[in-house]
């Protein structure tokens, strides 16, 4: 029988102790699981940057994997605890929205309210359900017990609101959701929704009301320390530096409008 | 057979290759372990916390793991090298009081100094006694060395100095030792403490001569924005602010005092 | 039969998915392969770091590792992916240098033009060769593919240029390659190279122009805050003080001038 796969994604930072105790949580239950670190270092509180992260990256884990996913600025709060499962995959995150993402992209088949004690540890911190609710629930998946002996299935949860590119007969208006640690400036516009607007017609794209001249299709392609929109790995316009940092060369963030006219 | 965990602790960050180094000596040594990184970002040679963040976790881990614990400000000079049994856990680690808050609550049953030339590397670096010499002692305690045949037992060890709260009849007074990733100011007063010092009576908490309102169960009861104080996962105050940063908010970081009052 | 053992190297960094979607690719492909970080850390776009990086560490690795080394300022270019093979270990890597210094130490036995595509992901990413190409292939070899399936032998290969230290009859001239996490200031000159020059006589040491006055054997040996000189891990010479940050303290960091002159 092939070792569970357990892979985690929190806001835990690398520098306390916090992800390490999941770990050990995890193969406290299921010594036999490899544990997988997506990032212990989204934002701390970033439910959206977390989402993202989660719905870029869990299609390329294998089949029966369980995503352990503790972004969690109510802990403590009444907010439920969710497992879910999608077919090929199982999670474990507190109902904030952060699993909303692969939801839109794989409906999932079961969801259930995290509820039963017996699959929490003896005492739960009010501080630290990760440790004490999410590990324990994803360590019992991966020794075999089913979801659905952790609570009662529920037909509704907390969907994160996604800024949504808007558009108009001569404009499509999105905006960056994320900056990657190389500074691109990663929008919501997906190659598909752009294809539909360009419709083979001559465009222009600008960032924060600036020109970006070049759309390329690798950042190599671009003149060095020029900027250049390109779709990068999950296919989302991008604005890049070749060979620099563009969101502190153009000082953008989250939230930088990104205009795409009819020229 | 389980395979064997060892759990790593270090402040060799992230950026070098220090951490990977360690791993490959571990793997080559028993190529079945499960290496677990707790976190190699503890603030370069700072014992203390390292002490702290280890006795917080260690506890999580399945009995049996092997913990390879290295912030060593003193490599290469004649300080020893200390392996221990606590029973259900072993420890690596130099004898700078890094394991004594582990100790204090799990006295441990032998400790070794670690001597035995035969399970070091044949050249031991005098600036990474990590490779050459600790993770090679724990590489073979997971193969199944028995911790007595690396050295003679020692009952005396370095104890790091923790500052303690102090007591009076109208005031117990404690201080932050360190500040996680959230910037929540855990201080050295624990609950046990504090309740023995309220005994149901009113109290007024302050941080470096400022009230703290509200004291809470959980981040989320606070009103957001408001500085509060709370038993964290660790069952220790501390001071944080809902949604925010305390320590930046306050400018505050280790040592800070934080007093509690009678009222 | 052994699990195979994939060791990853990348500048990816820790708050992306970046690094988790690699582990995903390679634990689809190879469940049984026990995958470690050596580092994602790796400032962005630099090859000279990730090459001496995976130089100092590749060694103390199980032999049969497979490094994943991904830190390709190409990307979507024209450069070509590399297969390795040095008799102990594999390497799969963009041919930009990056494993020059591993060539350089362990002459290859075979080295191929990974192209491939039957062990490339059907869609190839301009922008994501590592998920897309690279990882695929670790994964790949891991199954037991052997690296000659892969693509057609190359006999050269991008060379990194790393500065050689400069001798004349009074005077050993080298520089700062790196600066580790504790601030040291890591040279080109290595121990061999220090002793033939120096042939026990005397010498004096300089960075950026300003004496070193201690040429120790450990941290440790200096007194506290002073500046001293040292071979570090690797056996390079590199410029460090006791209890701080040598680089910040100085000032200096890469190319600063490391001068030995006899006195």
């Amino acid at each position: 029988m092939a070792r569970p796969t357990i892979a985690l994604l929190t806001d835990f930072g690398a520098h306390d102790h916090y992800a390490g105790t999941l770990k050990g949580v995890l193969l406290s239950l299921c010594p036999e699981a490899t544990l997988v670190d997506i990032t212990h270092d989204i934002p701390p509180h970033d439910v959206l940057t977390a989402a993202i992260a989660l719905a870029a990256c869990y299609r390329y884990f294998p089949a029966g994997t369980i995503f352990l996913v503790v972004v969690d600025p109510g802990v403590g709060s009444g907010r439920r605890g969710l497992v879910a499962d999608t077919g090929d995959y199982r999670f474990v995150a507190p109902d904030n929205g952060v699993l909303s993402l692969v939801f839109h992209d794989s409906p999932p088949r079961k969801v259930v309210d995290l509820t039963e004690r017996r699959y929490a540890r003896p005492t739960v911190s009010k501080t630290f359900e990760g440790r004490d609710r999410f590990a324990p629930a994803a360590g019992w998946l991966a020794k075999g017990i089913e979801l659905s002996a952790m609570g009662r299935p529920v037909s509704q949860w907390h969907v994160l609101q996604v800024p949504e590119p808007e558009v108009s007969e001569q404009r499509l208006t999105g905006q960056v959701l994320l900056v990657d640690r190389f500074g691109n400036l990663v929008t919501n516009i997906d190659r598909k929704r752009f294809e539909q607007f360009r419709q083979d017609g001559g465009i222009q794209i600008a960032i924060d009301g600036r020109v970006v001249e070049q759309l390329v299709a690798t950042y190599a392609e671009a003149p060095t320390d020029a900027v250049c929109a390109l779709f990068g790995s999950t296919d989302h316009l991008e604005v890049a530096l070749n060979g620099g940092n563009a969101a502190q060369s153009l000082g953008l963030g989250r939230g930088a409008q990104v205009r795409i006219d009819r020229s």
